[in-house]
Parts: structure tokens; C-alpha cells; sequence
């Protein structure tokens, strides 16, 4: 029982936590920037190893500060026997994102110095983690399809590398610049679930691996990372493009949420996803597999009829969730790899905004609001009910 | 740049973020109650099993409940080979709370099905949880100081099996109930950082150990769990009894601050700090061991010195971290499992919260305030400064 009056703050909703050079969210006119740049503008002309220093560093970098960042991310590619046992012994057993943080957490075992705490040290951690992510997904990847593992390769880029180890083939130049666009479309959102984890955790002044743990854990769930792969499923049982409209009629009218739709900040479309849009289309131009043709087509006469049903009328739009798995389909990626690869991408998110975060540093500690009995009494156990 | 005027929450002061029904802290008068009952009477008559199932299911149990509650526990208290292989290749090299990290994450490939949501199928995985954490914990510590696993003793209750299985003696009576009562004194707490960044993992619809592991990785930092090692060590360094006056003022003029000391939420004596102030006085009278009496003589005297320096003038009182490192020294416990410890204690509260905030689940998605620039120009990579 509490006499005071309180307000829950529901979800954070509407609750600002931090001040932040980062990443500005326009949710009324559907705008995205990463350190005052158009998000379209980095998808069209930037790379992901471009943003990553962005976001860490607070300028595009110049072609020295390039070369020696993308030098230390391939020299830190590699990871540990200890990590690939891991990768064997879980991979396939459970969710690749469990594998994933799993191994993650096993990273700061191989850190120089746990206890040197200055902003170079952990940058040099956030560049091992974004170096190392793409590696340990991949290996996931492979041994649960029964293949071996493919070493990265230096000659490749960031992106193209992880699908290189993926597959086991270099990417042509169309599947480059998509794996790279959404490398870097998913690097970076302000204080969502799993970047706003990420800073809870750090807020104790623990270490950077716990705090990055903490990020991938959150986005496990399907409101948030898992959101992209749920929605393909979604796709997949709707199979064939002519049940599109019933499937969904039938799915809003017994109030399902329709994964891929629907954001906390953006009550417009989405802009990564309207960028994700524009390629789909154009993939599907050019694709000749009737299968992702089929898939693509649902995605799109989805999106159509879900426009006029939630969009106009409720202001629920597509976020870039809804056209991410339709994508990494056309790319040959297994869905329950859709929410690793957002956590690697995201790394240089969560690691920014961390560092930021421990420059004015504060314990996250809310408040809940007991309305429960008081002094109970104690019965003995004997005499209980 | 943004023109809405906004007010920054650092760090959440001050905001509520659900109802619930299993604690209140009454942070003026410095009272604490888990679901209605005083802190002080569980630490007196209750025991760790009894807690866990009060937090779990929202009354003490009878008899029968009991019973089958303890049964499960320790049906559960084994972990399997590869969790035993993370240990062997971690242990001594990461920090405990690390290695207990990683093997904890590992725990979802044991599940039977993910995808069984059901507040059954939960409580079922915080029991494994709860049972398997003492054993993990123990097998770190004895594995970094180069001694073998000791299985667990089903003759043995919860807490007192942890000890045994870490030294490899059964408890006397004594150690015994104070183990038990440090396990009782951290299991619950409301809404600290570590139970918060475990329901904000969750509230993404993650499952229940993704929840945990954020939790874990959370109570890493020296401002949260990590403050009993952090207080230890202080008093460590102060070394002689003697020193002890110096070396605070000194300390507290350098404007640092003393782990184990302060509180969002208390202004006053944390009540938990006292039930184990009053334990370590008995302890004091009893030991033999010149080290010891040693450490607790330096706890003492700090707490009173640092009463009239900061607490009467400041209102920073001590909280339970301060004297909880003295306490399981003189059980011969090492300061790199007091983290560790804590979750395997808190572990109940954490899933408590978890599957309270899941009846009425909303995603956590607070704002950060944008401060940059906008609109900035993309300069070409060869044309930059
Ligand atoms: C992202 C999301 C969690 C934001 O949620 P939120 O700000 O907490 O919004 P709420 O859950 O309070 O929903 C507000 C209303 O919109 C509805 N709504 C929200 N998302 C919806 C969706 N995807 N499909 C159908 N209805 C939806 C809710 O049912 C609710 O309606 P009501 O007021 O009639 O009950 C939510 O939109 C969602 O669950 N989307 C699907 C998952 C997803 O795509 N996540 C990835 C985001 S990048
Ligand atoms: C627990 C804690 C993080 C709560 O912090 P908070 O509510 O965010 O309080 P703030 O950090 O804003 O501190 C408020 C003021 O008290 C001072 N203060 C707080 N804890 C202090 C401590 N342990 N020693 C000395 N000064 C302390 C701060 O320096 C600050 O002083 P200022 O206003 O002159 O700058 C903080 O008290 C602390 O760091 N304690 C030590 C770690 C610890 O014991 N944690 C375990 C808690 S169970």
C-alpha cells in the first residue's frame, strides 16, 4: 500500500534519458540521421566500415584514419580455438543468437586489461567486437548446416567478408552493396531496447563485454531484433502471393500483431525501410529464382494492403523489420540468422553510445510502485495452508 | 539541434516504471519488505528456499510445497559436461562473473522448448536456474585455484551445498546460517540496476535466460554488484586497524568514493546492512583467526567514522555491500565470487520481476535528446581534412 500518487512510466515511453550526438530520430516526418547525415546519403554513398568510425569517432574519417581502422578490423577477424569449441559444441542446439552472446561474453577472457578503463582502450575493444562478430556468426552458421569453417579473408570488405564466410562464395557487386547497405541501415537507432540495455548494464560501470552481452540478450526478443525473422515467417505461411490479402485480413481482424510494423518513435514510414523497399524492387527485377520472387511479391502486396489498413488509419507503418527477411533471403541467409547479424551491425551502436554515455555517467536506478500487503505476518511453515 | 524544451531523467531518478507486489522500500525510515514480509523476520526465521518460492510464487509455502520445491531444486543442482568444459577453459583466466556469464548463456540449449512462454514453463526454468548457479559458481572458484569439482550434496540445503561444494567442507551451524542469510539479504530488491536490465531485456519478448544473463552482466559494475569486492578491497589496503581514520579522511578529501556507502533509494540505514552489522559484531567476539578480527575491527571502525562524516552529514549510510565483504572472508570465501554470489542469490528476484512485468509486458523504449548537428554535408573520402 502507498499513500503517494505516482505515474508509471509505462515502457520509458516519452522518457529522456540522455543527451546525445549520435543519431537524431525525426518519428513525425519519418527522417533518420547518424551524426547529422541523412541516413539515405550513408546508404547511398558510405560504407559500414565508414559509419562504424562515425559513430565511434564523431567525423568521417579521411583515407589515412581509414586505412589504419580498416586494418586493425581485419586484423582482429580472427577468434580463439576456445571460441570455435564453443561454436561446435552449441552451434545447431541452440538459437544462434544464444551462440552468439554466449561467445561474446567469453571475449573479455582475451582482453589486454580489463582494468584500463580510457576511452582508446575501450575503442580498441569496440573494434575487436565489431571485427570479431561477423566471424562467429558465420562459423554458427556454417557448422549448423554441417559445413566447415571458412577463414575471413583480407581482400574483402567488412560486409562482404561475413558473407563470404558464410557461403563459402564471394559476393557479386549487387550482393555486396546489399549485405553492406543493411550493415549500415542497422548500425545505429538512438536509445532503442537493446542499445538502452546496453547502457543500463554500463551504467554500473561494468565493463564493455558485459555491457555488449547485455545488448545482444535484448535483442533476442521478437518486439525488437527477432522482429525481421518473425515477420518472414509470417511471409513464408502465407506462401503463395494471391492468400497475401485474406492472410492478413484475417490476422488484423484477430487482433495479431503484424510483426515488421509498428515502432515507438516513428509514426511515418520508417526511411531505412523505405531505402530496403526501394532495392527489393529492384531485386525483383532481376531475380530468376521463383521462390524469391514469390516471397518478394508478398512482401510487397503485404505492405499495399497493410498501408491502407493500419498505416492511414492507426499510424502503424513498416519499419525496416518487415523488408529485411524477403532481402536476406534473396541473399541465401537462414532466418534465424536475421538476429545475429542485426547485433553485428548494431555493435558499433551500442559501443558508441556507451562511451558516450560513460562520459556523464549515471546509474540507471527507476523506482516501482509496491501495491502489495505490509507487515505480513510469519506463520511457521508447519501451520501454513 | 531540437527546439522542443526537454527535461533529462539521469539515470531514471525518480521514475516508476510498473506496479508490483514483491518489495517495497521504504527508503526515508530505511525499511525493506519482500511481498509484505519485514526483511528483519525473514533474515530471522526463513530460509533461502523459502524466500525464493515467496518471490516465485507470492506466498510462503506449506509443507507439501516445500517439499516439492526443495526436491526440484536439488533434482537440478547438476550441470552437464560442456557447461564443465566452459568452466576447465575460462576459470582463473576471466573474472568469475564473466565465466559464470558465459555458462549461464549457455543454459538455454538445455531447454525443452524455447518456445513455451507459459508462467509454468518460466517458473521451471528459474528453478533450474536457482539450482544450478551455487554449482557454477563453485566450480569457478575451485577451478582457479586449481582444485577439482565437488559434486553436489542432496543432504544439504541450498546455500550450505554452495559452500560446501566451494570449500569442500560440509558447514558447521554457524556458517551455515550466515551463508543463509546473506543469500536471503540479496535475494530481492526491487527495481535495481540489475533487476531493471534484466526486465528490459525481456520486454522485448526475449526468454527468460537472455532476461538473466542482461541481469548478470549488470551486476558486474563496482556501482552495483560489484561494490562488496570493490569495499573489500579497501579495507584490505587500509590493512591495520590503526590506519583506518586516516586513511577515509584522506579518501574523503580526495573526493572519492567509498564503495558500500550511498543508495539511490535509501536515505537512511539500509535495514539489510544492519541485520549483517549485527551478525559480523557476534563474529567478532568469536574468531580466532588474527586476519579476521582484524578486517572486521577496520569494518567497524570505517562504518563509525564514516557515520559522522558522511551519513549524518550527507545522508550516505552504509549499504549491505559494505559489510558483506568482511562477513564471507571470514567464511573463507574469495572476493572474486562475491559477485558471482550475489546473482546465484538474486537470481529469484530477478525472475520474479521478470514474470511479474511479462502479465503486463510493454517494450522499454525511453528517448535520447539529440544535441548535434543536422543535414551535414557528405564530403567525399579523398577530399576530407
Ligand atoms: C515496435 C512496437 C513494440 C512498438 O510498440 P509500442 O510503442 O509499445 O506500441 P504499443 O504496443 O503500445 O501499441 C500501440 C497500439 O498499436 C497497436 N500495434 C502496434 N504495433 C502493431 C503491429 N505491428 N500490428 C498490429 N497492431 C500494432 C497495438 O496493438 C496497440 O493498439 P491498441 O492501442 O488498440 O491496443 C510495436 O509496434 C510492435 O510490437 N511491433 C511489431 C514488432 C516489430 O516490428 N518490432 C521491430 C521494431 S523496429
Ligand atoms: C549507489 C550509488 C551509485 C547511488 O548513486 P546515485 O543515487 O546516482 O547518487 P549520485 O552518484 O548522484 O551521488 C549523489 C552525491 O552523493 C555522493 N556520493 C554518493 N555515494 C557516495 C559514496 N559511496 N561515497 C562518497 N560520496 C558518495 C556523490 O559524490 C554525490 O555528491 P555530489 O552531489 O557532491 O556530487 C552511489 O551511492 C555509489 O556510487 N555508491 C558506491 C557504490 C555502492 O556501494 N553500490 C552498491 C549499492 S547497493
Amino acid at each position: 500500500m502507498t499513500d503517494e500518487k505516482v505515474t508509471i512510466s509505462k515502457g520509458l515511453e516519452g522518457i529522456f534519458i540522455a543527451d546525445t550526438t549520435l543519431c537524431k530520430i525525426d518519428g513525425t516526418n519519418g527522417k533518420l540521421w547518424y551524426r547529422g547525415y541523412p541516413i539515405e546519403v550513408l546508404a547511398d554513398k558510405s560504407n559500414y566500415e565508414e559509419v562504424a568510425f562515425l559513430l565511434l569517432y564523431g567525423h568521417l574519417p579521411n583515407r589515412h584514419e581509414m586505412d589504419v581502422f580498416d586494418a586493425r578490423l581485419k586484423d582482429e577477424r580472427e577468434v580463439s580455438s576456445e571460441i570455435k569449441e564453443i561454436i561446435k559444441m552449441y552451434s545447431g542446439k541452440a538459437h544462434p543468437n544464444d551462440v552468439l552472446r554466449t561467445c561474446v561474453s567469453a571475449l573479455s577472457t582475451y582482453d589486454d586489461d580489463m582494468s584500463d578503463r580510457s576511452k582508446e582502450a575501450n575503442l580498441e575493444r569496440a573494434v575487436k567486437l565489431i571485427a570479431k562478430l561477423p566471424t562467429i556468426i558465420a562459423m554458427i552458421g556454417r557448422t549448423m548446416r554441417g559445413k566447415g569453417f571458412v577463414e575471413p579473408d583480407r581482400s574483402l570488405s567488412h560486409s562482404s567478408n561475413f558473407l563470404y564466410m558464410l557461403t563459402g562464395k564471394r559476393p557479386d557487386k549487387e550482393s555486396a552493396k546489399l549485405i553492406d547497405l543493411m550493415f549500415i541501415l542497422h548500425a545505429e537507432h538512438g536509445s532503442n531496447a537493446s542499445t538502452f540495455s546496453t547502457l543500463v548494464t554500463g551504467s554500473t560501470l561494468a565493463d564493455t563485454y558485459s555491457a555488449v552481452v547485455a545488448g545482444i540478450a535484448t535483442l533476442r526478443g521478437p518486439l525488437h531484433g527477432g522482429a525481421d525473422e518473425a515477420a518472414l515467417n509470417m511471409m513464408k505461411a502465407i506462401g503463395e502471393p494471391d492468400n497475401t490479402e485474406k492472410y492478413i485480413e484475417d490476422a488484423l481482424a484477430g487482433k495479431q500483431r503484424i510483426m515488421g510494423f509498428g515502432h515507438r518513435v516513428y509514426k511515418a514510414y520508417d526511411p531505412r525501410a523505405k531505402v530496403v523497399y526501394k532495392y527489393l524492387q529492384s531485386f525483383m527485377k532481376t531475380t530468376t529464382d521463383p521462390q524469391i520472387e514469390k516471397l518478394l511479391e508478398i512482401a510487397i502486396r503485404a505492405e499495399k494492403l497493410m498501408e491502407e489498413k493500419l498505416s492511414k488509419t492507426k499510424g502503424i507503418w513498416p519499419n525496416i523489420d518487415f523488408f529485411s527477411g524477403p532481402l536476406y533471403t534473396a541473399m541465401d541467409i537462414p532466418s534465424d540468422l536475421f538476429t545475429p547479424i542485426f547485433a553485428a551491425s548494431r555493435m558499433a551502436g551500442w559501443t558508441a553510445h556507451l562511451f558516450e554515455y560513460w562520459e556523464n555517467n549515471r546509474l540507471f536506478r527507476p523506482l516501482d510502485n509496491y501495491v502489495g500487503k505490509l507487515d505480513v505476518e510469519y506463520v511457521p511453515i508447519d501451520k501454513r495452508q
